[in-house]
């Protein structure tokens, strides 16, 4: 059944196939920007096909990019000697957000999964044992996600990290900050009993 | 700080500009686009772009429209004589999903309301006056929201509706189907009982 005039089901339609939006949001974001000023508009239209247009990968790290580096490869400030892995581009914003590590990142495109049949051959782990060979690295840190898959790939990149010059990190499981001990679930508690600190 | 390449940005910060889409949403709706195939995206920009260069308000009802007058006041099929007062054009689509309404609309563009500044002159209220006396409208249903403002807009008209020939209805309030009695505001269920319709 068509509600609305052609440009605005046809709007609807392309919002709908965002993730997270359903058929209601789409209809109150058209409406939104239906009523919004033309340059607000224009002005989202146009970010949209300048990401597609400009952005691209690091060639160090693959994280995304302007530039044939990205802002964190090309800054000198940070140091070359530590590498930290995550899956994905985001994951980089993430740690980033921490301010609390002044390395370099490397991102694999995603994580090993048989199920999804994803491989190392289809992350770039080579590229990481490259660079990793290459410069004078003293650390990596594994920063994948604490799942199935996201240990799965650190295990394995632990084993093909061993090097006597290299540490090799994972990042901490355990409970999160403001949590309450009553409601974890026993897997994270557990992780979180064995992580503990000496004080 | 800036996270990432600046197309990224810029596209995250148009995003967040949406109604209910925060910092978060905005980032993960960017990242989908950066990954999503290039017509996928370039189709959304278009859309947007389109909608704001094709849609105008029927200059009948004032429903959205891509021509001079909309979908619903160009269909014969559509009965004349009875009328449905609305806020905005979220609402036509509302009543149409229903599809138990075959009369035509009127959109306000929005409700009386002091604490905003609007007061019947800021709405369609003139046009609906007119539309009621040119043509041989039989009834006018006057479904502005059940809330304060839509209640004191719905009273206003229906004190300038007031003619013999025309019968002038409110939709009705009451518990949603589905609801429990138990968990109903007092207010509603106050309405439920009022509106109670012999059996």
């Amino acid at each position: 059944m068509t509600l609305f005039a052609a440009p605005m089901e046809n709007l609807i339609e392309q919002l709908s196939r965002l993730p997270g939006v359903g058929p209601k949001t789409a209809q109150r974001l058209a409406m939104f920007l239906l009523s919004a000023d033309a340059d607000q508009a224009r002005e989202l239209a146009e970010a949209i096909i300048d990401l597609k247009e400009k952005i691209r990968f690091c060639r160090e790290c693959f994280n995304i990019s302007e530039g044939d580096l990205c802002l964190i490869c090309s800054n000198p400030k940070r140091d070359d000697g530590i590498i930290c892995v995550v899956e994905e581009p985001r994951d980089v914003a993430a740690v980033e957000r921490t301010g609390g590590f002044r390395g370099k990142y490397h991102v694999l495109g995603g994580a090993i999964s048989p199920i999804d049949g994803v491989g190392p051959d289809r992350l770039r782990v080579k590229e990481l044992l490259e660079r990793v060979k290459e410069r004078a690295v003293r650390e990596v840190i594994l920063a994948t996600n604490p799942n199935a898959e996201g240990e799965a790939t650190a295990m394995y990149l632990a084993e093909q990290l061993k090097s006597p010059g290299t540490r090799v990190s994972r990042i901490a499981s355990g409970l999160p900050v403001g949590a309450d001990l009553e409601y974890a679930d026993e897997v994270t508690l557990g992780k979180s009993l064995e992580g503990r600190r000496e004080l």
